[in-house]
């Protein structure tokens, strides 16, 4: 497990680097709170630093397909249980420090801080950081590990990272150069919009990192309902269904295959379905309130998209909208954006993979004999992705189930329970109800729950089964 | 379509017949209502007859592939509708009529007539026959057409009524005469046990017809809670197992195989099921409640195993047990029993597919050049049935949800919603809740809430895959 050790040691000392940029606002803003931040980069720096050195070799660096799902999970635990330390420096317990972190490396969005109008630059800003930072990680995962891994039908994406014929560009490097140019940028043009639309550069900055991440924390109480601003609205709508949609497309967009971008399967299915989805909603709520019609839409297309796209941004207390929509969001927690981009939850691609299993399926039943190909997009499906999937579906909808079960035996009720599993789950952020609901924050839940969720949390990044092999017996023996 | 229509008009004859059983017994009584009987007896015989009449031909009967999908849904849907018309007489309108007798002919047992302690026996009687009959249904429906639709995994039991090597007894019509004599014979060693336990003669004959069909109508409002006899419990406990049991495994059983049928590998895993969940519920009651363990178990084994076989018989309101109980209760809902048997849901087949499956897809992560053998029980696993099996699944859970929205829009809580949705598709019976939950009816929804509700059952019922082919615009073109 050497290389895993060395690989984790110099994520940290990346990690402790990128503490100094919050102890330096804050130090600008002569708060006290950046020897919080110092005192955590020497932290973490030192034993980075150490693994790194007891590590030292001079022999090629290789990773077996073992340590390579070591290394996936043991990355993103270390990175956020040294990031939890600042936290500690807000007067936070580590249960709380933690749970806030890998609300933010996962990019969900639950927070259990309260006054964070009135809280230090640098704390927000860290806040942020997390998340854009987390959210970067997860794209590099889900272009370059998990279809190695093969996990929940990942596989589908090979070609993406490493087959000739479908490849955008032509190295690993020039792939993750691209990759970050475009985040940074889309970033950019988000902090623009946000500027313009009337937010603080504070505001816009941190609102930015969150909403490419789709992560979703704010530096307001309120969240995005803060900003009573219709064009911020629009924008934020615009950028989280920019961070779900898959990056290695933009690729190609900027390349000049805007029809290749377009034909999509993932970014057709995902806008389609966010379309009719915000259509209806916004005609039923104009038909059953006193609302104008654009108003209705700008609500539902923005709170539709924040939860579609696992952001979690509130705009309104939808909660309140009546029993349909409580019902549609809890549901839409689950849908999930593109894979390849930050987004979490199930993902478009699963529910279209679903969809051509259950039409032949359906044939089969009709005329055993036929030979059913299933196609998706423009190439065949390899014949492992529909086992996968549907097993990740599955799994997926028994590890909210194990989890709801978990929730409910500390006494939460039974909307609460499910909504909160859910939300950490696919890292949209915010539940139902009064206690997790999109109003409020997760300060008042037990601490065995606050652990629960985070547990929660890292599973629904990894894709569950990149974590779910660590514990199966079968991994080690092998 | 001809010989669909002449099974559906036999089919309706004997449903005439069987309205003159509860028509004979309000007779006796001296109550009016067995005039109702008489004239549903005489609508239902005189169009069954001319079905009969109408499709009278010499030609040798066979259905095709199609015919076979069209009769199955057909059935049920024709004997339900006209078994709806002796409700009319005791005041009913036509949407609570059907509701009642789909209620009963899926075996689900959810109920919109309150009043049942004071009602004319003949109707109480029909209740149960309807449940009776349905579940008889279910069984031979399950042995011998479902495993030939190939629905949802279900070829992987095709042996049990085709195959040479597997065959218990040399015909199908041998097959059926000891299924029935079965049913009958456990429904009478039922009707016996719960006469000993205190129960009069006609409460005795009508819980037997309902436990064994895992149906769960009762003569009384209060349901199995009218029985405070622990003696009661404790058989109902065992004789809802009893109908929840692969009945083509009691065959083995009477011919002396008895460790073929406790090596089951579905009578196994059910009973070991409900003997972890029904201990760890009432060690969790005993633990949190002023109340002995014995009496804490009686009540966790039989309220456990009346949703898990999909009867719904309710001894006390589990709703109010505390958030662990309600989550807990909600996911029961899903289980279900063995397949072949009366009972309805996911069943434990499907899950134990779902397990072998992700056993291997986990095995296959750490090493993706290993060939992995799927196995189920001694015998390996059909190529195509993991598909079927996970795809059942993912739709099943899919279609809790869109009920769950349609119920939702209509203005029902969330857990009343969700709940009544999982109880109908699953053929359980009581949801959660004030509304829906096991201690009221479900008169108070809303007419449109009732249609939908039926729907939900007769999809349950059908493993739903039976009725989605057929609004399938291919099924029609092929």
């Amino acid at each position: 497990m050497t290389p895993v050790v060395r690989v984790i040691g110099l994520m940290l000392c990346g990690l402790a680097g990128t503490m100094l940029i919050p102890a330096a606002v804050d130090a600008a803003f002569a708060n006290p709170d950046w020897i919080a931040f110092m005192e955590s980069a020497a932290v973490t720096g030192f034993i980075g630093g150490a693994a790194v050195l007891a590590t030292h070799s001079d022999q090629p660096f290789n990773l077996n397909l073992r340590q390579a799902f070591v290394l996936t999970t043991g990355c993103w635990m270390a990175v956020t249980a040294f990031s939890a330390l600042p936290f500690l420096g807000l007067g936070l317990d580590y249960t709380d420090a933690f749970f806030e972190a890998i609300s933010g490396t996962t990019t969900t969005g639950s927070t259990v801080i309260s006054g964070l109008d009135n809280s230090p630059p640098g704390i927000l800003l860290w806040r942020s950081l997390l998340q854009w930072v987390g959210g970067l990680g997860i794209i590099v995962m889900a272009i370059f590990i998990l279809p190695i891994l093969r996990v929940g039908g990942m596989q589908l994406f090979h070609t993406e990272s490493s087959e000739r014929s479908e490849k955008v560009v032509s190295s690993a490097f020039d792939l993750s150069t691209w990759i970050i140019a475009i985040y940074l940028l889309l970033t950019g043009l988000c902090t623009l919009a946000y500027g313009l639309a009337g937010m603080s550069t504070f505001d816009a900055v941190n609102h930015a990192m969150a909403t490419l991440s789709t992560g979703g924390y704010s530096t307001h109480d309120a969240s995005f309902a803060y900003f009573q601003s219709p064009a911020a609205q629009w924008a934020g709508t615009v950028f989280m269904l920019a961070g779900a949609l898959p990056f290695v497309a933009y690729i190609r967009f900027i390349k000049g295959e805007h029809r290749a971008f377009w034909q999509h399967p993932q970014i057709r299915g995902l806008v389609r379905f966010l379309v009719v989805s915000a259509l209806g909603m916004a005609l039923w709520l104009w038909l059953t309130r006193d609302i104008d019609f654009l108003d209705a839409l700008r609500l539902t297309a923005f709170n539709i998209t924040s939860v579609v796209s696992t952001t979690g941004f509130a705009s309104d207390d939808y909660g309140a909208w009546g029993p349909p929509a409580v019902a549609a969001f809890l549901f839409f927690t689950f849908v999930g954006g593109c894979t390849g981009s930050t987004s979490g939850a199930i993902k478009i691609y699963r529910y279209q993979v679903l969809w051509i299993v259950l039409r032949a399926e359906l044939l089969r039943l009709v005329s055993p004999r036929r030979v059913v190909l299933l196609r998706y997009g423009r190439r065949s499906l390899p014949a492992d992705v529909p086992a996968s999937v549907l097993a990740f579906i599955a799994v997926f909808m028994a590890t909210v189930a194990a989890f709801t079960l978990a929730l409910a035996g500390m006494g939460l009720d039974l909307e609460t329970a499910l909504s909160a599993s859910a939300t950490a789950i696919t890292n949209v952020g915010p539940g139902l109800g009064p206690i997790v609901g999109p109003s409020t924050n997760f300060a008042a839940l037990p601490d065995a729950a606050k652990w629960i969720l985070s547990a929660a949390m890292l599973l629904g990044r990894l894709e569950i089964f990149t974590l779910l092999v660590l514990i199966d017996p079968q991994f080690w023996r092998l």
